[in-house]
């Protein structure tokens, strides 16, 4: 890419004022920035001129690439059938965990790199570390080899991927610039993108406890991510899923590594099995691949898909035999219903914050987890209830946070009269 | 002023939002930024937001109270009648120089402290140079005991005058937050509500060679200023003027003051006049003087004004009868009509660059000047003209520049089959 002529503050003055820029533009904007010769300031006053303007979708498409070409970028082309799965994060979100042993077992290849948790949504490379010996960072010969051999690879995000979009998103985490459509779904993007896999399902939150709080929004981003993909020749999918209320009955780390285990074993919560399923079919139609409800199923009935994830966990030096293996914290403590009803409302948000309390997440980025601790719920929306039956188990370690954890879980619940479960998908067809 | 327990990233997304601060929350915010607890960054994103956002007549009064109260605050209390004026920013811009004799001939004190020229426009101070001797920096006992005992000082800028103003310029020079009408208002009342003087008057400049291009955005400024200057308990009053073509006929430092001198023996070009008129008489009513024309021009006809000017001058050290007192650049050149009309344009901005060039003014804020170069105009917008005619006459040094300035200021002229000339000041009564 050919450096474009431009300086920053004409960078800063063209977006202030509603224009768009070019790719070269582009380029040599971030290119500084990732450089240290374009300074923050610059680029905090130019965020917020995006957040104002917003971005075509060339621009978007355009500023995701030069995101994803800032650093290392994974060839995968020689793997057959690389597919990739992203969620815009939620709360007891154990899809990955499901979601690649059963891909892998259709026949595609998941060479994945995965977050940590912040807030109140968890991290798949949390929940996997929760297993003794599970080394989350491999080298990218190890990496290679072991997606080849065995199909699946989930390691720690390297910093090399997409550093320009570590350093935006940490500056527009500081500067009130986080929600711009466009700067959202180019954050994801690139990440995907220099990811290498070539198809590529989305999993868009939508609800009280997502980033996006209703069906328009969730739908606009999808739209923009969908399209970004297109222009980068990747085969990409999305999928609308409710976030109202955990996905499944789990949330933690080592709690959630059991649910999971569990559904592979087809003995899991219907809602975390549906959504697997209806992420797994787009994505793999989109490989080429087999990709029909009663085939996957029948990976899950068979064993096959179980298999895959114990051979795959195996080959990353996890050890799910070990005494300490998805060991839960020793203390446990019921939280009951106050009344007989329905359950109304089950907030995500607020159980996901709990479970932080209780040391499973992290509010700092270099803070340290407790995988043991968490909640299992005992109910879901439009259940019904008598007055003290068990709604959640606490697992907590010596009370620590225990009495802040259960005072924001007894908000979390409501009990009405009536109350009907909410369907999981939203819409129709996926994007 | 009672510290509001805001952050930073929180103000950032109040005004992303649409919403307003109060003052606590601007005065912890730009303290914490002149403290350098809040980053440059945070401060970029903000001013962004601004500019589309806005602020409300209170929000802009409080930050420019908060501005203003950011550093030394000039305590003019105690001497009579104190005045001070601002201009936007023209070209052959000289009226202080009238002004304040005047003002103080007819008992008002100015006490003012003026920047110097950057980019098209000069300034006071630059001007005032070009007196051998003249003291543009005082010590603070100075400063008021000439103020007291001749009834004006003029100096450069105190760094130690709102601070928080030069530090947010600054920043918004670098990052395309400069064309914001409340960060504009309260960049100049911040510096007059320091400047101690409690009559106030505005000259905003409105046209091609002004910052403001149009008469709305004109009056737009000046009411923003005006309410400023209410809700700080100040006497503000604005007036419009044109800046199409320079004022007077006179462009450059040296060549300026011989103009405002001519001025100020009655010898003067009557825009010049008409302008100086127009502002004493507001902000001499604001202060509870004399202000009718008849008396402002019997204090030029009877020299007391311009009695008033030698006596400033000498105080402050300045030698106007010394042997390189007021020197032109000893080369001159001719610019003339290339064909018979009238002229149509004559434009401020082209012209101010070509002094510019000449060596006049300076493109970076640590640039030296040469105040004896300059442009004398022989013809004003109106005037008819034959082929040939002298239309300028360019005093350069040695050639230095003069190819660029007269390329320039032939661009500067159109002469047409017929053209007016246009009032000088805008609208009826001053706002």
């Amino acid at each position: 890419m050919q450096e474009a002529n431009v300086r920053p503050l004409d960078m800063i003055l063209a977006k202030r004022d509603g224009k768009s820029h070019n790719r070269a533009e582009l380029d040599a904007f971030l290119g500084g920035y990732v450089r240290g010769t374009v300074p923050d300031y610059q680029v905090a006053a130019w965020l917020m001129a995006v957040c104002w303007r917003g971005m075509s979708d060339k621009e978007t498409a355009d500023l995701t690439e030069v995101m994803a070409a800032s650093g290392e970028v994974l060839e995968l082309g020689d793997l057959p059938h690389t597919v990739d799965k992203h969620s815009t994060g939620g709360v007891g979100d154990k899809t990955s965990l499901v979601l690649a042993p059963l891909l892998a077992a259709a026949g595609g290849t998941v060479a994945k790199m995965s977050g940590r948790g912040l807030g109140h949504t968890g991290g798949t490379i949390d929940k996997l570390e929760s297993i003794p010996g599970y080394r989350s960072s491999l080298h990218d010969d190890e990496f290679l080899k072991q997606a080849r051999e065995v199909g699946i690879v989930i390691t720690g995000q390297s910093k090399e991927l997409a550093p320009a979009d570590g350093l935006l998103y940490a500056l527009r985490d500081a500067t009130g610039t986080v929600e711009s459509l466009p700067l959202i779904a180019s954050s994801v993007m690139s990440k995907k993108l220099a990811g290498g896999a070539h198809a590529i399902v989305l999993d868009v939150k939508v609800g009280a406890g997502a980033f996006m709080k209703t069906e328009a929004e969730a739908r606009a981003l999808s739209r923009a991510m969908v399209a970004i993909g297109e222009h980068a020749g990747r085969e990409v999918r999305a999928v609308l899923s409710r976030m109202d209320e955990p996905l499944g009955f789990a949330v933690g780390n080592a709690i959630e590594v059991r649910e999971a285990i569990a559904c592979l074993r087809g003995e899991g919560p219907a809602d975390l099995l549906m959504l697997c399923l209806a992420l797994a079919s787009p994505v793999l139609e989109a490989s080429g691949l087999q990709h029909d409800e009663a085939h996957l199923r029948s990976l899950i009935g068979s064993g096959e898909a179980y298999a895959r994830f114990e051979r795959w966990i195996a080959a990353q030096g996890g050890d799910l035999h070990a005494p300490d293996a998805l060991a839960l914290a020793p203390d446990q403590m019921l939280v009951r219903a106050p009344r007989a009803g329905y359950v109304g409302r089950l907030d995500a948000l607020t159980i996901g914050r709990a479970v932080g309390l209780l040391g499973g997440g992290r509010a700092r980025k270099d803070a340290t987890i407790d995988p043991g601790v968490g909640v299992r719920l005992h109910a879901k929306i439009g259940d019904e209830l008598k007055a003290g039956d068990p709604v959640a188990t606490v697992f907590h370690r010596d009370g620590h946070g225990l009495e802040a954890a259960t005072a924001l879980l007894t908000t979390a619940l409501d009990i009405d009269d009536a109350a009907e479960a909410p369907p999981l998908l939203v819409g129709g067809a996926p994007a």
